[in-house]
C-alpha cells in the first residue's frame, strides 16, 4: 500500500539517521505529516489531532497517533503493527491533560527513554502540527530527558528526490498541465469565482484516466481584478469581470507529491503595464532556469532572475521559489532551501523547487511559476503549459 | 468585506475581554486562524508562514502577519490600515531568526508590552499554527514578560452563535444537502473514487446559485469496502465495487462556516449487519436530538446515545460530536464542547454541533451525522438528508 519499495523507506531512514548522528541525537520524534508520511507511507487526514513517529538512533520505530487512527496507520504504512499505538480517546482536546502526556510514558517504559540517553532528543519545534503545548507536555512529562529542536531535520532528507518520487512528480506535473488548461477555459467574464475554483478542484482530484488526483495543501488562488496583486486570497462568489486579470496558483498532486504551477489570466485587452512585465518576468524565468543548475546555489538562481528584473526597473522583495515535493496542509513547501539572497545552498540533482515568480503590486498582479528538477547538467521543467500572459475575449 | 456588521465584532471583542478580565489576562496572542476571522474578518490561506493578533486589556488591537499578506488584511478585515503589521520577508524560514523575535519587538515598542503589566499575556498554546518554535521565541525575546496558555479562550466565546451566524450556517447547510445529493450520485461501481471525490469537491466550491461555497477545513472522506471501518482515509483511484458500503463525510461550507454531514452508500444488498447498525444508529441519532435542549449537559446527549445502542449490544469508545461554525484546515470543530462522559457543559440556544455517529468496526463501518443547532426548547438538525442507509443496485 505505501506507495515506494520497502529498500527506499530503508534508505531514506539510513540518511535521516545519518544526519541525527551529524547532530548529535539519540532520537528524533517526527511531528510534521509530510515527514511521517516520507518515512513510513501512513496517509491519512489524521494530523488535528497530535501524532509522531518515534525514530530512535537505533532500535524501532514507534508511530503514535489517536487510537481510532492505528487502522489507517496498518492499512497505508510499512510499519509492523506493533510499532503503532494508539492514544486513548480519553485524551483528545482535554483540558486537563495531553496526548503527550500518554505519549510521554510509552516513550519512558517502551523506548526506553530515560535520563541517561546518549544525547538529546531532536523535536521538531517550528512543524505545523507540533503545538506549543504539546512541547511543553513531553518536557514536562520527561523533566530528565534534555530536548532540542532539531530544526527540519527530515526535511533536509527530503531534498533530494529518488527516481520514483520524480516520477510521482511527473505524474502530478501531467496533473498540473491539464487543470491550468480547466482553469484557464474556466476564469470567464460574468462567471463566479467559486465556479471557476469548483471545475480547477474537480480537476485536482480528478487526475488523469491512467492515475488519479490527491489533495493538493494548497487550495486554489484566484485573485481577480482589483486584488490580483494580493497573494493567498481564496476564492468568493464574485463573478470574473471584463478588463481584470486572475492569477491562477494551483498544483497538480498525486499520492501527496505537488506540481505547483501559476499562470495569469487576462479577460480582454491587457494594460500595457500587464504586457510588459508579464514578458520581462518570462526573460526573467528564463534566466533562473539557466542559472539553475548543480553547482550553483539558491541565491545564484535568484539573482539571476534580480539581474533581469532589475533592468526593466522591477523589484521583488520576496523569494522566487523553494524545495517542494510531499505535502500537506497547509503548505507544499518543504521548509529548506529558498531562492533568495542568503541562501549558500548548492543545488543537485533531483532537487526540486517550485521556482514562482510572484509580482504583487498596488492593485494589480501576475504570477508565472515552474515546478522544476535540477538534472545533471541543468533544470527541467516539468509541467507543459505555454508561458505566456493568457489574454481572451472580454465577453 | 468582513461577513459582519462592525458592531457584532465589537460585541465578540467585548465578550473576549470579559474572558480575558476573568483568566485575568492582560493581553492575549491570538493565533488560531478561525479565531483571527472570527475577531476581524481577516481571511486568507497566510496561516502557514506565522500570524496573530494582539488583543490588550483595553487599546487597540494589532494584527501581525508576513508583509506580503498585509494587503490581504486591509482587503478582508475591519482593522484600520495602521493596525496590520506586516514582518520582512527576511523572517521567513530561516534557521536563525523567527518571525515571533520581530513580533516581540513591535510588541514591546508598539504595545508597550513590558514586565510591569498587570497580569500575565495569553498564548494559544494548543492552536495548531502557533508551534513550539514561536512560544519559545517570543519566551525568550520577552524574557520579563509572563507568559500564560489561555487554552481556547476566543473559541469559547465562539461557541454560542449570533443570528446572522447561524443564518451563515443555514447557507453552508444548503450546500452540504447539495453536495451529499452529488455523493450519493457520484458513488457508483467501477467508478474511481478519485472522479468521485472531484464530483463532490465541485460541488463544495460552487455552492448554490444564490450563494458560493468555500473550502472545507476537512477534504472530503469517502472510505470505501474493507477500509469503510477506518476513519480519516482521504480518496483513492481504486473503483468502487459491487457489495462495498462507502462512508461519505463531507461539509458545506460558506464564508468559513461548517455544516457538517456523514452518510453511508451501499452498492447491492447490504449485509444484515450493516442494516441492524444502521438502524441502531438512527435511533440513536433520534435519542440524541430529543436529549438535546437548553439545559441539558453535553454529557446527557452522550448518554442517550449510548442507551440506546447499549440495549442493543453496541458501543463506541470515542466522543458523538462537538461544536462547530468557522474552521480554517485541518479541523471544523471548534475545540471546546464534546458530545461525551465527562463534559458538564450545559447547552445554550444557539450552540451549534457536528453530531457524529461514526461506527468503525473490524473491516467495515457506518457513520451517520447531522449539523445540529440548539433551539429555544430543542434541536434542530439544519440538513435535510434523509439518514437512511442509501442503497443503490450494485451494477
Amino acid at each position: 500500500m505505501p506507495p515506494f519499495e520497502r529498500a527506499e523507506y530503508d534508505a531514506r531512514l539510513v540518511t535521516t539517521r545519518k544526519r541525527m548522528a551529524a547532530q548529535g541525537l539519540a532520537a528524533l520524534i517526527v511531528t510534521d505529516p509530510a515527514n511521517i508520511y516520507y518515512l513510513t507511507g501512513y496517509d491519512a487526514w489524521s494530523f488535528y489531532t497530535p501524532q509522531g513517529l518515534y525514530v530512535p538512533a537505533d532500535g524501532e520505530l514507534l508511530l503514535f497517533a489517536r487510537e481510532m487512527d492505528a487502522n489507517g496507520a496498518h492499512a497505508t504504512s510499512w510499519l509492523p503493527r506493533g510499532q503503532v499505538l494508539g492514544y486513548p480517546e480519553s485524551y483528545v482536546q482535554q483540558p486537563d491533560r495531553h496526548p503527550m502526556d500518554w505519549v510521554a510514558g510509552v516513550l519512558a517504559e517502551r523506548a526506553g527513554l530515560r535520563a541517561d540517553l546518549d544525547g538529546p532528543v531532536g523535536l521538531e519545534c517550528d512543524a505545523y502540527y507540533f503545538s506549543a503545548r504539546a512541547a511543553d507536555a513531553l518536557r514536562a512529562a520527561l523533566p530528565g530527558i534534555r530536548f532540542t529542536d532539531a530544526g527540519p531535520l527530515v526535511n533536509w532528507v527530503r531534498a533530494v528526490k529518488s527516481p520514483a518520487e520524480i516520477d510521482l512528480m511527473r505524474r502530478a506535473a501531467r496533473i498540473a498541465d491539464q487543470v491550468m488548461g480547466v482553469a484557464v477555459e474556466a476564469v470567464r467574464p460574468g462567471r463566479r469565482q467559486c465556479d471557476a475554483a469548483a471545475e480547477i478542484a474537480a480537476a485536482q482530484a480528478a487526475g488523469t484516466a491512467e492515475f488519479g488526483g490527491d489533495y493538493p495543501a494548497i487550495v486554489p488562488m484566484l485573485p481577480s481584478g482589483g486584488s490580483s496583486g494580493i497573494p493567498h486570497l481564496t476564492w468568493s462568489d464574485r463573478p470574473f469581470a471584463a478588463g481584470d486579470a486572475t492569477v491562477v496558483e494551483i498544483a497538480g498532486v498525486h499520492r501527496r507529491y505537488h506540481a505547483p504551477l501559476a499562470r495569469t489570466i487576462m479577460l480582454g485587452t491587457p494594460p500595457k503595464r500587464l504586457v510588459e512585465t508579464s514578458l520581462i518576468v518570462q526573460e526573467g524565468m528564463l534566466a533562473a532556469l539557466d542559472a539553475a543548475r548543480p553547482g550553483a546555489t539558491c541565491e545564484a538562481v535568484e539573482r539571476a532572475w534580480r539581474d533581469v528584473i532589475a533592468r526593466h526597473g522591477l523589484e521583488k522583495p520576496s523569494r522566487i521559489g523553494y524545495s517542494i515535493g510531499v505535502g500537506y496542509p497547509p503548505d507544499w513547501g518543504e521548509h529548506t532551501m529558498s531562492l533568495r539572497p542568503g541562501d549558500a545552498t548548492v543545488l543537485a540533482p533531483n532537487m526540486t523547487f517550485h521556482l514562482i515568480l510572484g509580482m504583487w503590486m498596488d492593485g494589480w498582479g501576475l504570477e508565472l511559476s515552474e515546478t522544476v528538477t535540477v538534472t545533471d547538467d541543468g533544470a527541467e521543467c516539468l509541467c507543459s503549459v505555454s508561458r505566456e500572459l493568457f489574454t481572451k475575449e472580454a465577453n
